[in-house]
Formats: C-alpha cells, sequence, structure tokens
C-alpha cells in the first residue's frame, strides 16, 4: 500500500477498504455503498484491527444517514458484528451523537474520526519507540503478534508501527513475526507489511514464541489491543495470553501499544469483557480445506485477555501505563504523561 | 485403526506402516522395501512419534541386512533422517549389536524391540493414568500436544496411551487438543484417534492454550518427549514449551509419558541436544499453499526444550521422576518406583 493509499476511508458517497481477504496474493479496494455491504465486510474481517473498526463503525453510521437508511438500525448493526471490539461500537456512538445536525453533520463527524485517528497513529508510532528504547539497547529485537499495522488502522498502526518507527529511527534489529491462528494475520499480513518496507523478519508459528524467547532472539514483545479495562487487563487477539506469560518467565517487556479509545474504563477487570467465540470451521480447517476428522469439535475464542500484572506498558497516544506496577488507567490523568 | 494394525511392523520381507501423511482423510498401509525408502517415510513424517521411530530404525537395519545392503551406510543413514530423535538412534544402535550372528539375528532382535515397545506401552498406559489420578479429581479434563497415542508408537501410545487408560477406567472428563502447527498433528491423528474411541474432545489453536488453562477448562497438561536429559530438561514438539509455561502460571500439572528408550543420560541439559529445523515452507503456507508474501523467510524448529524446573513428573514405564522438584534421571534406580 503506497502512503497515499488508506486502509478505510470515505470516497464520495461511500466506504472504500483495502480487502484484507484477499492479501498478500492480491490488493484490491473494496467500495461499499450501504450497511448490510460494511457488516459483512466487519464479520469476514475484510477490515479489521481495533483502530481500523473504530473508524469503519463512524463511517457506517454517516454512510447510513447519508443514503437515508435507518440509522438506528444501522447503528446496531454496526456495533454488534463485532462484540469484543471496544472501538467499533465508540465509532458508532462518536457519529450517532452529531444526529440532530443531521446527515451532513454525521458525515463531517465521522471524517473528523478519520482525522484524528491519523494523528493518534503517529503519537502512538513515536511514543511507542520511546517507551521500547527505554527499556530495550538498539538495535531492538521484537516479537509481535496478528497484524497491528497500517493494515489494521489508517494510515501507519499500532504496535507494528512503533516497530516501523524504530526502523525509521535505525534502532531496529528484527522482526519475529507470529503466524497468528487461526486467520494468519501474521503469516498475511504482517509480513507483507514488513516487507514492503524491507525490514528484516521472520514467521514462526504461535507455539514457537516461547522458545524463541528462551533462546534469546528477541528483546521485547510489543502487541496491540482490542479492550483495556481499567486495570489494565488486555483483551487482544487469541494467542497474547501465551506470550505474555512467556515474557514474564523470561524477563523481556510485554508492551501494549493502543489508543485511548482502547481504553473501557467501566470494565474494572477482564471477567467484564465478554470474548466472542468464532465459527469452529476456522480451526478445524484453513483456505475452505477441512484438515480435522468429521465429528470433531473446535474450542475458538477470537480474543484472551492477559492479566494486568503481565503487562509491563501500555503505551497510549497520551499517556504510560504501567499495568504490571499497579497503576490503573481509569485515574484522570493516570499514567505518566510520556515525555521523551 | 483396528486394534490388530499396527502403527509399525515387520511383513515377510519388509516394514509395513500406517501412512500418516493420508490422515484423517485416507486410512492407508505403506510396503517399504528398502533403506532410502524407509529414510524418505521418516524425513516427510509417515512415521513419526519417538517410539515409532524406535523401531522404525530396528526394522530398518534388519530390513538392510535381510536385503544385503550396507549395514553401516543403512545405519548411518536412518540415523540421520530425524536428528533430534533419540529414539530412532537407539533403535538402530540395538540391532547393529546383533551383527555378529548375521541377517537372521539382527532381525529377531528388530522384533525384539517391537515386542518390548508394545509391552512398555501397556505401563505407560497404566502408570501415566495412576500418576495423573493421584494428582487430580476425576473426571480429569487434559489438554495435549501433538501426537502421543497408537499413530506416534505402536499399538497404544505414551501421553495419549494414559489419556485412553483414563477414559477406559472412567476417569476422563474432556480433552482438549492443541492443532500442533505446523505440520497439525492434533488436528489430523489425535483428533481422528479420540473421535474413534469415542472420547469427547475439542481442538483448540495452539496460542488458545493458555486462555483454556486461563478459564479453567483443562485440570492437567499431558504430553510426550522427544528426549529427556539427565536433569529432566525435556525435548518435545514446537509448542510445548509454552504450554509447560503456562501451565506453572496457572498451577496446572504438567505431566511427560515417555518411554526410558527417550532419556539421554549422556546430556546434562537442553543445551546439549541439537535442535532439528525444518523446511521454512511448513510455516510460509499451509496444505501445500503458500500463505506468506514473497520474501518471507521463517524460523522452523521442530522442536523445543522445557527446563526441569516446570516440569510436574516424568512417567516412563518403570519409574516416576519428578524434575521440578530436582530428581535425576540417570542415578541408578533415579525417581519413585511407582506403585499405584
Amino acid at each position: 500500500m503506497s502512503s497515499a493509499v488508506r486502509t478505510i476511508d470515505w470516497d464520495g458517497g461511500g466506504v472504500v477498504l483495502v480487502d484484507q481477504t484477499l492479501l498478500p496474493d492480491r490488493f484490491a479496494l473494496l467500495r461499499i455503498g450501504d450497511t448490510a455491504g460494511l457488516c459483512d465486510a466487519i464479520r469476514r474481517l475484510a477490515v479489521r484491527g481495533a483502530p481500523a473498526l473504530g473508524v469503519a463503525g463512524a463511517l457506517g453510521v454517516a454512510l447510513a444517514a447519508v443514503h437515508g437508511e435507518d440509522v438506528d438500525a444501522a447503528a446496531a448493526a454496526l456495533a454488534g458484528a463485532r462484540p469484543t471490539a471496544v472501538n467499533l461500537a465508540w465509532g458508532v456512538r462518536r457519529v450517532l451523537a452529531a444526529r440532530e445536525g443531521g446527515a451532513e453533520a454525521m458525515l463531517r463527524e465521522a471524517l473528523a474520526v478519520r482525522d484524528e485517528e491519523i494523528a493518534v497513529e503517529r503519537e502512538l508510532a513515536r511514543r511507542g519507540a520511546d517507551l521500547v528504547l527505554s527499556l530495550c539497547d538498539p538495535p531492538v529485537r521484537v516479537l509481535t503478534h496478528c497484524n497491528t499495522g497500517a493494515l489494521a488502522c489508517v494510515e501507519s498502526g499500532t504496535a507494528l508501527g512503533a516497530v516501523v518507527e524504530m526502523h525509521n529511527r535505525g534502532a531496529l534489529g528484527h522482526v519475529v513475526a507470529c503466524e497468528t491462528r487461526p486467520l494468519l494475520q501474521g503469516a498475511r499480513l504482517t509480513a507483507w507489511e514488513l516487507g514492503r518496507r524491507g525490514i528484516e523478519h521472520s514467521l514462526v508459528v504461535d507455539g514457537a514464541a516461547a522458545w524463541v524467547m528462551h533462546t534469546g532472539r528477541v528483546d521485547a514483545v510489543l502487541v496491540g489491543a482490542d479492550r483495556i479495562t481499567a486495570a489494565g487487563d488486555v483483551a487482544n487477539k487469541v494467542g497474547t495470553l501465551s506470550h505474555a506469560i512467556a515474557a514474564a518467565h523470561h524477563g523481556l517487556p510485554f508492551v501494549v501499544v493502543a489508543p485511548e479509545s482502547t481504553v473501557d474504563a467501566a470494565a474494572e477487570t477482564g471477567d467484564e469483557i465478554p470474548i466472542e467465540e468464532r465459527d469452529a470451521g476456522e480451526v478445524l480447517g484453513w483456505g475452505g480445506r477441512r484438515v480435522a476428522p468429521e465429528g470433531t469439535a473446535a474450542f475458538n475464542p477470537a480474543f484472551d485477555v492477559t492479566p494486568a500484572a503481565l503487562v509491563t506498558a501500555v503505551v497510549t497516544e497520551r499517556r504510560v501505563v504501567r499495568p504490571s506496577r499497579g497503576e490503573r488507567l481509569d485515574a484522570a490523568g493516570a499514567g505518566e504523561p510520556h515525555r521523551p
């Protein structure tokens, strides 16, 4: 994706997004003209990643308003398309709040959500890189999970944005990308983003991450988040908890880079976060081909929750919070303002 | 597989084995008449699992002797086909030691290796079940990795043999089988073995194991081993270390069920175990289709090593050793003789 292409954007009368189900084989834009089409794109992960979903929720409500759809029904459908993703519902609410001004005001608000997101991403990249470089000596070797790059956002990303920023500063050693079963976002999307930026990387199966740490191949683990509670518990792509436990065991920093919009201060701990269970078929096979025998069932949680005690730092566009030291995300001005 | 079919056996002039690359879609036997064919079957994992590889090594040397091949060259080729699997080299050595008696004596020794293996499997199942039931109240819910059942052995298995034994005693609750990327032995083989025995099970991606433990879905983790050092470090399928760290974090027993032939008393710790790196293509793709973009490299260790401190118990056909308590596997009569 050239820097001119955004992962999700507004284009005249509709929403335009990079169809991520086609990557890395094919780069194609998807033009969407109604709520049903956008809900479908969200459900089948054509657009994914917490920040991009926030913008999708916002643009989706504006789309419904501009096209004269029932805005309440559209908002409910959009927010329910991925129930664990707090950003999606947040984007929906932001634009709903502008409904008094009519469709034009709602579209203006949705475009403001997009522009703020881009500004946030730049801050996340800068602050995330600063934080990691305050913990590890360059060249820093990083392990990451799922996709948290430009494809998860609008322009540059969260955790992977910080990785790219370290690369731009000449402070990055190597990236170990976990493939991230069942949908292989690491193999398909993160590897693609790293490759096109010329960043040296290796792909590993998720189960190899602990061995990568044990054998001293990485200095830090960097991930994004789908939801962060007041106490600092972090819901993120399934597999994250396993990496966090292994990082703590090996004494490596476990750093979460995510926007403030991911913070759900109304939830105290992860016990209050509903964990979406996705279709068993994703685990029983891949790419349309079944691998497991007939009769075998699967347990397929989309996310897991990493307890605050395992989280070295949460970096947002405004602050650095250290949940493992007992710092909370809900207090006004909580966390140290990060001054590099 | 009916109980009459063995995973690997001698049949007139050759070796017969279940071609595990075809499961679970198709059950087929492969008849092999020379060392090259057997080495190929070992390398492409048509036969796999430490105990089955021990029998393969033994039968392979006998095969070479019976057919008049160069026995030394055959032994070297067989032992080198999977360098980390200590049982393979052990089976080869056992039969080489009988070479003074000629081909007939070597075949007799190879068949003895097979028969001893079957007797060992029965003891492992019994002792493994006893040990788990001494730690957990029934019905016991177990998480397992890779395939350690009949397909990894000759007739009944190691860790999965103990699981089946608990099922036969009415003491088993549920089995969570990790799919075991990259080659999906859990999804293809373990699920197939559990299904045909009518054992209730769910498949999960490897990255979900820690979340399965965190949410209280299992009581113990049971795995096999490819090599165990004097100090109790355990080399096993990549992903095992991650489960062991998560089990320790959640206070769950981590139990290794493996034959004495897996013990490599000459190695003090895991640092002395060579870890086989397999083809990057296994990680870069899935089901023969490349998933990662061109230009992306992979790190693909076949095994990892779980430090003794994380191993609650090693159960062999003779004893129970508790490495996490500092018990060693090399002392004569080391470990408590297990008397249920």
